[in-house]
């Protein structure tokens, strides 16, 4: 049993089973960029084509976060520390309500986020729409927020899980994205090095989102439920479609506005779906609700009751928003339109024919809305926060020929392609009369 | 289809079959180093998973061809040119006599050789224990020589195959060797660019070559005959037994010897066979002679008749000897241990029992030469010529306790691991006369 790199990736080359030493091994040579480029290439691909089952997997995930920083809480609440995670979609803004939800309902939210790339959103990005809203909490900010107010939503802080910068920036050159795994690894070991004690993942399925097909995001949702329980996280998935943009609002000021009229009781029902679930599974496993259906009516309680937009309010002021900004911005006789940056070029999308909505293409949406600006082609980009979309109809909604289905709020002149891509992006049907809400959870996956 | 790397690797880590063009691309991108090494070490592994067929073996050659230098010759001789080329073995010195046996035959032969890694020696580092000795020489020096001689036995000149460096050097540490499509593309791709218009390839098998069993050796064999022939060279792969060394001295000054010895007329049985097998399926791919039988009986006498050495001595001046050293090297008369450096530490090795010789470890041997200076374990490691070792006995052949078997030649002190190396590197089963001398050939393998 050997530990240099390369007969490391002659035994995964083989299909061998690696042991947590040997694992342990290449991630740290990864975490502290020791092992040659050319080297990591080659593991990736034969773990791509070879696999790991789950015990390498769960050492995969542990030998990440150990190569690494990790954070911890006090000991009065680090036993009521919960996170989420959605694997991204378009127009998915759970994580602003839920966070103050949550806190609300007694629990400690230290939710660390990210940016937006490509067609999926970021919710930093969507939270810096708020003026003078810092992401940037050093640890010791984001304990005291988390001790006094019960959340906030930061950037991350320390070097947490080195080795996942290095395997995804490695990944995404090499078609060894889409690798469970890998996947696994990646999403479990940051999450699982900022030590919470339960967690809830929105696993996303549709044409909106990396996993296209429902077999491959219920495995995943399985693997990543059952890793984040072996490392001692009380974890449920939330196996959810991703075909139609989530709410009615997707950009990255209009998603603050659409997260502020759910957090005063005023949520499109698709959205207050997502956000209750995820809440109401996270309150049952820290035993806050007896069920994770009681659970999701004490969400749905907290969105109408004021509570959680108080504590949003909080949330606002102790990262460093100005106290009247916070006040305005959680007044329900605001008009947010005028608070947050808007474009101010408006475009109207009308339908083409009468007959009920088939279809609202979310990735052709949020395509465009990433090339207006609203997102980043790379890492580097800048985002216009006042680049956004409003939906006037839903999936199943009735549409009369030249009704409004979509405003674009956007600052630069569309060119023919963005016109193709919007008008191909709904898709009418003829029909009559409206059809009911689809629910958007397939499953509720847990640990095996 | 596309042309971007990270879709090239996609393609192949999907089992797919790749285009002319695509292979085209990815070489190119290899050549000049503007893959990202990460893309590089995926790529191989997918390659080495999946495969590639037969008609993408010869389009990654004659891409790896393409995207560098090639050699050219004079139209009144270039027909003639021929080449020959081992996997690799030890004590495999068939080059030094082969190349002015087929000179002395009417061939033109511009060998390109290479130095010895690990356990495999090289041509040019034996050939560099002639004092003078010039391996460095430039496109119109070998010109010169082979027009006047017939041969020359050089080192690559110019930047024959770009990718092949690159490639391999990302094998060696990828676990991606032994993988017959990027074997062939590398040994065929740098044959061919030195245009030959026939080849014979020596496909070495057993423990002391990298191809450990028949069945892969006969594969790669065949791989690579049809490579070459697909690319228009007239080629024939002898498959050869490599257990025992070749012949009974092993190193670089000792080897010299030991092919001056073939040229007057002196070589062993086994040795001789080899050159002889490959030199005739040579003559007769040239109609130099009618059947490859026939050829290697025009081998045999030329090696008696001191054409070849004739030949070898001309071929000596060619490359910068000292026409009195070149002289000296080629008298009969002459004790060859005095004109070339030997160490002069020497440990002769006994047998521990009365018995036939069963086997003779030639890769224990190999390694334990390769620590004592005769080779390299990184390329930048400098060789001790007059490192080396002399067998007194050959596999079958019969020893009583006590007597010699061989004789080390070394500068440095032995460690234990030496010592116990060298003495398990003789196995003797019970038994009383000698076994025949058996045929190292497996089989000669033709295109198909």
């Amino acid at each position: 049993m050997s530990f240099n790199i390369p007969s490391i990736i002659e035994s995964k080359r083989d299909g061998e089973v690696l042991t947590d030493t040997r694992i342990n091994f290449i991630v740290e040579q990864i975490a502290t960029k020791k092992i040659h480029p050319v080297q990591l290439g080659a593991f990736l691909m034969a773990v791509y084509l070879k696999g790991m089952d789950k015990a390498e997997t769960i050492s995969l995930t542990k030998a990440m976060i150990r190569h690494g920083e990790t954070l911890e809480w006090p000991q009065d609440w680090k036993h009521l520390v919960v996170d989420k995670h959605s694997t991204g979609g378009v127009g998915d803004k759970v994580s602003l309500p839920l966070a103050p939800v949550l806190a609300a309902l007694g629990l400690k939210v230290p939710m660390i986020s990210g940016r937006g790339l490509g067609f999926t959103g970021g919710t930093l990005d969507k939270l810096e729409s708020i003026p003078g809203f810092n992401v940037n909490l050093t640890t010791s900010q984001i304990c005291d927020a988390v001790e006094k107010v019960g959340c906030c939503i930061v950037g991350q802080t320390k070097e947490i899980v080195p080795a996942d910068k290095e395997m995804y920036a490695a990944r995404d050159v090499t078609a060894t994205v889409s690798c469970i795994p890998l996947i696994v690894g990646s999403i479990i070991g940051k999450k699982a090095a900022e030590h919470p004690t339960a967690l809830v993942l929105d696993v996303k399925c549709g044409s909106a989102t990396f996993m296209k097909n429902e077999k491959d995001a219920r495995e995943l949702a399985q693997w990543l439920a059952n890793t984040a329980n072996g490392l001692g996280i009380a974890t449920t998935a939330v196996l959810t479609k991703m075909d139609e943009p989530i709410g009615m609002m997707i950009g990255n000021s209009v998603e603050v506005i659409e997260s502020i009229q759910c957090l005063q009781g005023k949520a499109p029902k698709d959205l207050e779906e997502l956000i209750c679930t995820q809440g109401g599974n996270l309150l049952a496993s820290k035993g806050k609700a007896a069920t994770p259906e009681e659970g999701y009516n004490m969400v749905q309680q907290s969105l109408t009751n004021g509570k959680a937009l108080e504590k949003f309010h909080e949330m606002l002021l102790a990262q460093h928003v100005a106290p009247n900004v916070a006040k305005t911005l959680c007044d329900p006789t605001t008009d947010l339109w005028k608070v947050l940056p808007i474009e101010k070029l408006q475009m109207e999308l009308t339908a083409e024919s009468d007959g009920l909505v088939l279809s609202i293409n979310a990735l052709a949406i949020a395509n465009v809305l990433t090339e207006l600006g609203a997102g980043r082609l790379k890492p580097t980009d800048k985002v216009n926060h006042g680049v956004g979309m409003v939906l006037k109809t839903r999936k199943g909604g009735y549409l009369t020929k030249g009704q409004v289905w979509a405003v674009l709020y956007h600052a630069e002149a569309l060119d023919e392609n963005h016109f193709d891509a919007l008008k191909g992006a709904l898709k009418i049907e003829p029909g009559n009369g409206e059809k009911p809400i689809e629910s958007r959870i397939i499953d509720i996956i847990r640990p095996n």
